[in-house]
């Protein structure tokens, strides 16, 4: 299949630091490259994919360190190129949210759109409405809540490489807290699980200038007091994998309806089992009792906490590798892309080009000793 | 003639603060209106205008206190609203940039676009260049100098309503600084103009959290052991008239390419001198001997603040009813909408609507006594 995949132009694909969305763009264009596809990527020139890449910028905008820049702008800029292009490709997929909808009515129904992001937002229901004609895919179930209308065509959950995380057989005995610390993410729910346990706590996180003053007045005040709470700051990728493997299990004791939290699933790469509270999309990803738990309060938080060493790490990767690598990803999303094709009413690709054939075709003219 | 105003959403028409597009936009679509104009003003519901208001927001963007709220998304709402009634309208005027461009193209011809902002930026070429049917206003010639090649259609300087400042014939003896404590704007500047004079200086300015530094580590010190200056804090639109009106000179020693300065016209309002250092746009507003000085140095900065009582008010005070009042910039803009008419292939207003006949047309079945 021709796919086009077009990411935001705010981090490089995949982010140098933080950055969901062009994450989750570079891992699905390489795992739909490597199941086959013909895959052009519409992104900065600092992306780093196994897909035909078309660069429409020199760098991602977030860390350009042009003093003047414009988001709109750039993203207008690529749209255009990918509408110069449209007719090149069976299915385009916007990674965008909405800036593509006026340039792309004429294509509408060979475009696919993920949201990325929360949808309880003031403004956009107008947008979604005044665009119908667009086909959008949730990144969780629950993400469509405050969009019940909107023209939804699938939900596909997130996935990781499955490389990308070693296994780890065996926890080395603390609590794992990774993300930011912000009071959605509620780190303070996190260091008072492991205090009731007595267990020991590592935070790695990152704190942003806006949550200076939640950091400085709520959380350091309780980690400074504290033996069992261990604050290793900001973590890299390459960390990731030896401080999630080395948990008994991860900590996402969120108060926000994230629409999809990536670490849960990196957590599970490792065989590290989370314990989230029922919060947005927790439920579709973890399975209680088997890849973690689900909670609604600090003590069953606790309680849960307590018990995650019985739960099988084995088992908990396998999990992950079926519904969450990125070739579980990409596979639901050529189903998508399948969907599209097959509704469209005159479907420009000949049928030779989308359906395999039983036998392969012989070349003739290149037959030796014909 | 039928013209659309079409401002950015982010602050109320005229704002309730700052915000200088949206305070332009209201002063432009009043003035039309006095000038016989039917004008529709496309914006938020908190507007004030003597137009028909086509509200397309509950209120301003930036003081709505919804937590979470898209830009992008309002304004693609607010657009949809204009293109339903494209057709009602000769001109449509945008203020908004580059958003409209791909949902107007069918109407470019009928379409206006001013660009308030500084234009040095990166990205936006791409834009201008992808878009080049549509028509721009600058507000200085020497904000064009980034996009020389764009489709510039004139240069509209900013007015303001003659009757929204007081003209005052006599200073009280001080100097003023009014704007932004912030290092473009050049505080220090004025602060040693005052000193080197042994002249008093008024700052009234805010402190915005970006320049929170500036001003303690540069400013504040030049401020607090100097007898000479005073700085007043932050002043409404209703404080303006006394603050300028009572100065001997506006100092205007800025230190980036300002597109327009409204500041100094709010100066010339009330018959005071602005020293400007030649910068951005001031050689465009400021009339060198007559409405202030121009200066290059410091140097000559202090020079002129010194002349600057020679200046004759009242001869201020007429250079911006002439040149900047808010009717002059409306019959500026009157202007350019009739171009835009004029050379539009197949114009869809009959000639009886655009030229005023120079018999009135009698209307016989209504006649008396026929």
């Amino acid at each position: 299949m021709k796919i086009a995949q077009v990411t935001p132009l705010y981090e490089a694909v995949p982010p140098k630091l933080y950055g969901g969305t062009e994450r989750v763009v570079a891992h699905l264009t390489d795992a739909l490259v490597d199941l086959g596809h013909d895959v052009t990527l519409f992104a900065s020139a600092d992306a780093q994919t196994r897909a035909r890449l078309v660069p429409v910028r020199d760098q991602a905008i977030r860390l350009d360190p042009a003093p003047l820049k414009s988001d709109l702008a750039a993203h207008m800029v690529m749209l255009s190129e990918v509408l110069a292009r449209a007719e090149d490709f069976d299915v385009i997929h916007f990674h965008t949210d909405m800036v593509q909808f006026p340039m792309f009515e004429r294509y509408a129904d060979r475009t696919l759109t993920t949201l990325h992001g929360r949808l309880d937002m003031k403004d956009i229901d107008g947008v979604y409405e005044l665009w119908p004609q667009f086909g959008l895919v949730s990144i969780s179930d629950d993400q469509r809540r405050p969009l019940p209308f909107a023209n939804w065509k699938a939900t596909v959950h997130h996935g990781m490489p499955s490389d990308l995380y070693a296994f780890s057989p065996k926890s080395s005995g603390y609590l794992a807290f990774l993300g930011r610390i912000s009071p959605e993410k509620r780190p303070d729910r996190a260091i008072k699980i492991a205090t009731a346990l007595n267990m020991p706590l590592k935070i790695a996180a990152k704190v942003d200038a806006a949550d200076k003053a939640y950091w400085e007045t709520s959380i350091k005040p309780m980690v400074d007091g504290n033996p069992l709470i261990e604050f290793v700051g900001e973590i890299g990728d390459h960390q990731k994998s030896a401080f999630l493997g080395g948990a008994e299990a991860l900590l996402f004791p969120i108060d926000w309806p994230e629409p999809f939290g990536l670490v849960m699933i990196e957590a599970m790469a490792c065989g590290t089992p989370v314990i989230s509270f029922k919060c947005g999309s927790t439920p579709e990803v973890i399975e209680d009792g088997e890849t973690g738990f689900l909670v609604d309060t600090l003590e069953q938080a606790i309680a849960a906490a307590g018990r995650a060493h019985l739960l099988d790490r084995e088992a908990i990767r396998t999990r992950f590798e079926l519904r969450f690598s990125a070739t579980a990803m990409a596979r639901r999303y050529l189903d998508v892309y399948a969907d599209l094709l097959a509704k469209r009413p005159f479907a420009e690709t000949p049928l030779d080009d989308v359906v395999t054939p039983l036998r392969p075709y012989e070349d003739k003219s290149f037959a030796i000793g014909a």
